[in-house]
């Protein structure tokens, strides 16, 4: 007798938030597939929900994969169904693995002259970040040290909140605010 | 009678300068290779110096490959030798595709009040640039276009030489100068 064929893995994205990837959550997929009739000869499409836990930490591309859950047919294993976690972009936050990145602006005046900023978070309350007492470069960055994302491993680790600055500078400035600044800086 | 084997293709990485790629050069490698002496068993040991000529405009990755030019041996095919261009780094520029950057270092100063710079090229004398009609940002980038590098295909036509700056900021203000700063910015 002939080995049954197997068609290859059906893929589908599955896009989560960084907020559901922080907490961990369950998704349902509704799959539409074909199943054989007791005939044996004949078929008909069915509705089936599979369940996704997504844990807490997943990176974009962890592969949940339900084995042989694709359109049945005469003669043949049904394919896999394959759903790959991506990322759906976050208005505020970057993804870099267990870390977060976020941009904060602030003013060339602030960033010369000091300033105090609150920078969101992915869970609860927004946190004050003091800036009073330096002098902020377009380098420096921040790491708030557990406020990223948990790590897959081991959920109850966390990874950091970077922040980046992006200073915005005066578009235009009179020839006597330029002499002052020369004398100034 | 078996059919003669080859070896996997033996690769070496070979370096070169961005000044190099600019003009294109000729670079002989002298490999060492194992010879089958004319009785067909015993073997001896040959210096072969191979010319590589490296084209205006290759980008890192090119392959250069050297059929059969591995050890002699008997009942097998001599494996190929393969020279992989790679990037030499360059102490003013990096190199994207056909262009290259350059990152110009001026102060915070300079940036908001205005200054003339000079920017080194590939081939030739610096190129002054004029940036006193501007106030110059952390993302401020400008396009000298044409002198990046040759493009691969189409030696004649050049890429960019694109400019990006790094803008020192001053390291302590006092508190007057943040106070003057705070009135002008």
């Amino acid at each position: 007798p002939r080995t049954k064929q197997q068609d290859p893995a059906v893929e589908h994205d599955l896009y989560v938030t960084l907020d559901d990837i922080a907490r961990g959550c369950t998704k349902k997929m509704k799959i539409s597939r074909k199943v054989m009739n007791p005939d044996g000869v004949t078929s008909r499409r069915e509705d089936k929900v599979l369940t996704i836990n997504v844990k807490p930490g997943w990176k974009a591309g962890t592969r949940i994969t339900f084995q042989r859950e694709g359109d049945q047919g005469q003669g043949k294993i049904p394919a896999d169904i394959v759903f790959i976690i991506r990322d759906k972009p976050h208005p505020l936050f970057k993804r870099e693995g267990s870390d977060i990145r976020y941009t904060c602006k602030i003013s060339l005046r602030e960033a010369l002259c000091g300033t105090v900023v609150e920078i969101p978070v992915l869970q609860g309350e927004g946190i004050p970040l003091d800036l009073t007492r330096e002098i902020v470069k377009p380098k420096t960055t921040k790491r708030l040290q557990g406020r990223g994302l948990p790590h897959p491993k081991e959920p109850s680790r966390r990874g950091d909140l970077i922040v980046t600055f992006d200073i915005k500078f005066p578009e235009v400035l009179s020839t006597s605010a330029k002499e002052i600044l020369s004398s100034v800086l």
